[in-house]
C-alpha cells in the first residue's frame, strides 16, 4: 500500500450562496488544483462528496458534470454518498485510490446546496437518513440529540451550561475563519435563552443550514515534493458503521462508529489520543463534540464536559478542538463538511491557518453521518 | 497492487417487485454471502450501488441501512453513485478496496426500486443526469438515442431493421434467464411496428423500467480458493468520463468513455478484443449495443450492425453479446445493472449459466451512465 499525501486544499465561502451546486463544486475544485500546482489533465480520479443534489436541486450526475466543468476528462469519477459524512467517506475513497496505485493524482470535491429550500423541506431530506419507523414516530436527528444530551447530563451529572460552552467556544473560533457562515461571538446566556428545539437543546446548540464546497488534492507521498513544499501525509484512517436503528444501541452516549474508526486510524498511524495536537469534530449538535472527544479517547467517559468548561479544547488549550469554528459556526453543507474538516487540519499542519493558527504536527478529523451511523476518522501529519 | 477475485454472485428477480429498496438489497446481499460461503462478520467493506433512492422512495443512507440489515457492522460502507453506471463504478470501487489492501473481503450490492412511480416521474428523475440546458430544451436520453441512431444509420448506410435485430436477439436470450423481467421472444415485425418513441427508435428499442438487485463478493485472488472452487479474477478494469454536455462531442457515434475505459481494461489485462469470449453491453437503447461493440473494438466502426445481422453476437455466434438478455429484456434497475452484468459474466465463466451457457474463459462487461457520460469496463477471467 502506498503512502498518501495531501498537497492542496480549498474552501468556498460557507453560508447562503447565490450559486447552484455545480458552480460551488467548480469553485472549490479549480481553486484546489491551483493551490496544489496541478494541471487539470493530471487528475486521474475525481470524487464528489454530496448527499442529495437530486433531492435538493433535481440535478444528478454531479461528478460527471464537475469533471466536464473543470476540464479533468476523461478521469474516472463518481459521487460518494455516506449522508452527512460523505466528505469523510470521500477522503477514505480518495486515499484508497492513491494507496492502491490506481490513481497518481486524485481530486476530491465536496459540496451541498441547501438554503434555497425551506427549513421543513431540508429537515425532511436530512431525516430520510434515519430508519423509517423511527422517523415516522417523530424521532428525527434533533430528537435523538435532545434525548442523548439529556441522558449524558443525567449520567455524568453535567450542568446544562457545559453544552453551551461548546457553542460559545466554536463561535469564538469562527470569528477568525473567513469562510465561516457565522462570524460572531455568542455568550452563554444567549445560548441558554435561545428557543428550545429538542429539550434540553436550544437553537444555539444546533449547526445552521448551509451552502458551500471544499476540496482536497491527493497524490503518492513520494511525489508530493514535486508539486509543493506544503504537504501532509495521511498517517491513519478508519471508517466504521453503527446500527441504522438508533434505539438498538446499548449505550447511546457511546458512538460505536467513532470508537471503531478512531481505533483503526490510531492503529494505522501509530499515533494515539495523546499525540493529537488539533482536532476537527462533527459538532452538528453541541452534545456530539462531547461524545466524539470521549469516543476518540481524548477524555474519559463523562469527562469531556469538564475539559471543555476548563478551556482545554479552546484554541489556547491543550487540545484545540474545532479551530475552524466547527459545524456550529462555520456551517454544515452536508457533503462538504468532512472535506472542510480535512481543509482545516491541512491548513493547521502547514502553518497557514492565519489568526486561527495553533501549534500542531499531528491532526485528526472525525466526520459523522446520521446519528453516528457512519463515521470516518483521519489522522494527518506534517511531513515538511 | 493485489490481484482481486470474485468469489460469489447473486441476483434477485428483475421486474415489478412488491418490495422496497432495502428489502431488495438485503435479498441480494444475503444470497451473495451464502453463494460465496462467507459469514457476514468477515465483510470489511460494503458498497451499495444506487442512483436515486432519495428521489424514488424518500429514503437515503441505503448503505448504512443495509450494513445493519444483513449484519455486517461495523464494516466501512458507502453508496456509490455514477447514475445508471453506478453498478460498474461499484465494481471499480470494490476492486480498489481489495487491490489496495484496505479490505480483505468486500461485498458490493446494487439495486433500484422504480416501478412504483409513474413513467413520467421516473423519466424526470433519470433525465436529471443530463445537462440542465439540454434537458430544458427537451433533449432527454431517449432523444439523444434517437438522434444518434439516425446519424449511425445514415453514416453507415445501415437499415432500420438492423437495430431491431438487437431487440430480437436479446429478447431471445432473456427467455432463458429466470431473473429477466421479460421472458418472451419478439419478432422483427413487432419491433418495427411498435409505437415511435424517438424517431427512428420505437418502443421495443428501449429497455423497461425495473426493480431489482444484484451482488458480487470480492477478496484477494490468493485467498479465493479458501472459500470456493468457483472464482474468477478481475483481469482488467477501466473507468472514464465523457462530456456532460452531449452536443460538445465531435462524433456522437463514438462513445469516448467506452473507448477510453476499454483501452484501460485491455492494457491492464493484456487481453484484447479478439480474446473476449462473451460480453455484457449496456443496451439501454438498441443503438447503444452497436456503439459499444465498436467502441470496444469488437467490430470496426460501422460494422457492428452487419455482424449483429449475421448472427455473430447471438449465443451461438463468435462473440455472444448479452447472453443475459441485456437491459432490453432483463430490465434496468439503474444501480443494479452494472452489478448484474458482472453476475452474468461470472456465471458464464464458472459454467453455471444454465441454458444460457456459452464457452468462455474471458468475459467483458461495459456499464454506461448518462448518454456515455461515465463508463466502467471490466474484464474477468476464469481462474479454475
Amino acid at each position: 500500500m502506498r503512502d498518501v499525501a495531501v498537497i492542496g486544499a480549498s474552501m468556498s465561502k460557507f453560508g447562503q450562496r447565490e450559486a447552484w451546486l455545480q458552480e460551488l463544486l467548480a469553485q472549490a475544485g479549480t481553486a484546489c488544483l491551483r493551490d496544489g500546482n496541478v494541471d487539470p489533465e493530471e487528475i486521474e480520479h475525481l470524487y464528489v462528496s454530496n448527499m442529495a443534489s437530486g433531492e435538493f436541486e433535481g440535478q444528478t450526475g454531479a461528478s460527471n458534470a464537475l469533471a466536464h466543468d473543470i476540464g479533468v476528462l476523461p478521469a474516472f469519477t463518481q459521487r460518494v454518498d455516506q449522508t452527512s459524512s460523505s466528505g469523510g467517506a470521500g477522503i477514505y475513497t480518495a486515499w484508497q485510490s492513491i494507496a492502491s496505485g490506481t490513481s497518481d493524482m486524485t481530486l476530491l470535491v465536496g459540496g451541498e446546496k441547501m438554503t434555497h429550500r425551506s427549513t421543513s423541506e431540508t429537515t425532511d431530506i436530512i431525516a430520510s437518513v434515519t430508519h423509517p419507523v423511527e422517523y415516522k414516530h417523530g424521532v428525527t436527528l434533533p430528537s435523538f440529540a435532545g434525548l442523548t444530551a439529556r441522558l449524558y447530563l443525567d449520567t455524568y451529572d453535567a450542568p446544562r451550561e457545559s453544552l453551551a460552552t461548546v457553542a460559545v467556544k466554536n463561535h469564538r473560533n469562527g470569528v477568525d475563519n473567513p469562510h465561516a457562515q457565522f462570524r460572531k461571538e455568542v455568550d452563554t446566556e444567549t445560548v441558554l435563552n435561545s428557543p428550545i428545539v429538542a429539550d434540553p437543546l436550544r437553537l444555539y446548540d444546533f449547526c445552521p443550514i448551509t451552502d458551500g464546497s471544499s476540496a482536497l488534492l491527493f497524490c503518492p507521498l513520494e511525489d508530493a515534493a514535486q508539486y509543493t513544499e506544503d504537504y501532509v501525509s495521511i498517517a491513519g484512517i478508519g471508517g466504521a458503521t453503527d446500527t441504522h436503528v438508533v434505539h438498538e444501541r446499548t449505550d447511546p452516549t457511546t458512538m460505536g462508529g467513532v470508537v471503531e474508526s478512531g481505533q483503526q486510524a490510531y492503529e494505522m498511524s501509530d499515533y494515539y489520543p495523546e499525540d493529537i495536537d488539533v482536532a476537527e469534530l462533527h459538532d452538528m449538535f453541541t452534545i456530539l463534540e462531547f461524545l466524539q472527544s470521549e469516543g476518540l479517547g481524548f477524555f474519559d467517559p463523562g469527562q469531556a464536559w469538564k475539559a471543555t468548561q476548563n478551556g482545554e479544547t479552546a484554541s489556547d488549550g491543550q487540545l484545540p478542538i474545532n479551530t475552524s469554528g466547527g459545524l456550529k459556526s462555520k456551517g454544515h453543507p452536508l457533503g462538504a463538511t468532512g472535506v472542510a474538516q480535512g481543509y482545516e487540519i491541512y491548513k493547521q499542519l502547514i502553518d497557514d491557518a492565519g489568526p486561527r493558527q495553533v501549534e500542531a504536527d499531528v491532526g485528526l478529523a472525525c466526520n459523522v453521518g446520521g446519528f453516528g451511523n457512519c463515521v470516518t476518522t483521519v489522522i494527518m501529519e506534517d511531513e515538511r
